[in-house]
């Protein structure tokens, strides 16, 4: 087995930090996606083994495995479930890094970077392959409607947030609808993924579809708000690039419907100046009129909606590994 | 059910000639795939009556149905398989569109021409999510293994072609594994679906294979001949394009390894020089050479193997059709 993931080796900070207590499950998954990839071939082969060295934090896997593991032990289906959801997840990174032009993921050159446009869509269709592949193997039917429904979402979300672009007239109705659609339903979707393959009945599998929903947005406005706020080297990609490239997120929605910057705002938005001068300009003001607050408010809301879940579920060990990671959300830092 | 197909309406010629004979089972095709593809909303929706209205030989479906009615009657499950394959047909022909940088689509504008680039990647990966979408609903397992074998294939040959552009030693088993690769496969496997789905035995699919297969290579083999021969009028895009692309297909691969014109050819491809002079030259020694004339009997050899399997397998209506659908390919224009 030629390739490797080098996942296991990382530090691992904010959510890593509940993930490491499962070393052993993470281990699997990273079995699982070497084992999967290793019959690729030539340059197919080349980015995949590219893609599983550039790290990530296999939430998706591990929403999957936690969710399933609530009913049931993590035999070897929810295993597969687990890898065909970051082998999606995959998928849909390579597409949006070319996409989004973006040279940088996870602060290793992007496949595009590398391979260029060409290969990597080609790269993405083969992972999407790879991943039906693997349900269809395991008659794993119902986590392919899943990660059908997950698909088909990000690819209209990704298209609400294209349309969108440099929009002053966006809403907390509108970016929660895109949020939803391009983050929050994936995470949704691993969750009864999981929770159908361990065994969970219609009505737990709703409720877990309830739980990835919130982490998944709760998830997603505080990757916005770590976009102004955090530190570009553990983040991987440059900071404030939300903005410079017109996607108008939930800290600068806060801005345009406040009354003291709403104007000025509008205006930046506008007239697309995004100049390092201007962008240090609205790092303060998110500061200054609590925008950046109120965000993590509004992420901690769906942290405890998630939480609440819970509790209509069966004692687990793993129920408690759920509680953290929603908890984990609120400190992670990329 | 505002898409819709204009497949129908359209003049139909060579391959055609046949399908003409089944309008009804076009029809139904026409209706699925509109169907299937009116819950999409926005610009995806744009997109995909675009594609539905750009027309297309529907070669794909049609093998899975008549392959399928070998064995039953056109049922639900057909149907809906055949539409999977149409519309995985059409997500690989965006994103190729999008890999090429091609502008013209079957005589219409490309998606990407029209929508970009980025929305034409998204466009792609909606329409293989709804494929698998349908083939996961009606529970059609084995059709799905065939697919993503398909699509594996043919994200290989993509990028064996790739590889392989302007390169001066290809010769015919490295042109033949390409386009097995890019093509034939996913012919083979709407055989193999069809059959297996209308109730075929394990032989039985196999052969239906080995005939789709050849109807593959010899497709390929005639669209490569087509590029330099055919009416760019009737072909939708520009002749002589694969050469000019560094394509390098079965025809040059001809005139590469001939004692009179190799030097000559290698000499061409080496210095990129594509000037409408140079390529005027390169259709003249074709003919000259009969190099034209040894693609057609090599793709002619492939229709008499298709054939030669539909002995194997038992009589009915839809054979007759598959044996004219084989001759059908000598005479296609498009």
């Amino acid at each position: 087995m030629e390739i490797q993931s080098q996942v296991l080796k990382q530090d691992r900070q904010g959510l890593n930090s509940v993930f490491k207590k499962d070393a052993a499950l993470i281990e699997k998954i990273e079995t699982e996606l070497c084992n999967e990839l290793s019959d690729s071939k030539g340059p197919i082969r080349e980015m995949c083994n590219h893609i599983l060295n550039s790290g990530g934090k296999r939430l998706r896997p591990l929403l999957v495995l936690y969710s399933g593991m609530l009913f049931s032990d993590p035999c070897e289906k929810l295993i597969k479930a687990a890898a065909a959801a970051e082998l999606i997840h995959m998928a849909s990174l390579v597409h949006d890094d070319v996409i989004d032009n973006s040279m940088l993921r996870r602060n290793h050159p992007s496949v595009n970077c590398i391979w260029g446009n060409n290969f990597s869509v080609l790269c993405g269709d083969y992972l999407f392959a790879k991943a039906f592949g693997i349900l269809s193997r395991y008659r794993l039917i119902r986590s392919m409607d899943f990660m059908v429904e997950a698909i088909q979402n990000m690819c209209h979300g990704e298209i609400l947030q294209a349309e969108d672009r440099f929009c002053q007239e966006i809403d907390t109705n509108t970016y929660y609808d895109r949020i939803a659609k391009k983050t929050a339903i994936f995470l949704s979707c691993c969750c009864k993924s999981g929770a159908c393959v361990g065994g969970g009945n219609s009505v737990e599998i709703d409720i877990m579809g309830e739980y990835g929903l919130n982490i998944g947005l709760a998830f997603q406005i505080i990757d916005d708000v770590l976009d102004f706020c955090g530190n570009p080297d553990i983040m991987g990609k440059p900071k404030q690039e939300d903005l410079s490239q017109g996607n108008i997120t939930i800290p600068v929605i806060f801005l345009l419907t406040s009354e003291k910057y709403g104007s000025w705002m509008r205006e930046i938005v506008r007239r697309r100046d995004f100049s390092e001068h201007v962008l240090n300009q609205v790092y303060c003001a998110l500061l200054e009129s609590g925008a950046i607050d109120d965000c993590m408010k509004l992420a901690e809301s769906h942290i405890e909606k998630a939480k609440q879940c819970l509790k209509y579920l069966p004692d687990s060990p793993h129920k408690e590994l759920l509680y953290e990671l929603a908890d984990a959300l609120k400190t992670r830092k990329s």
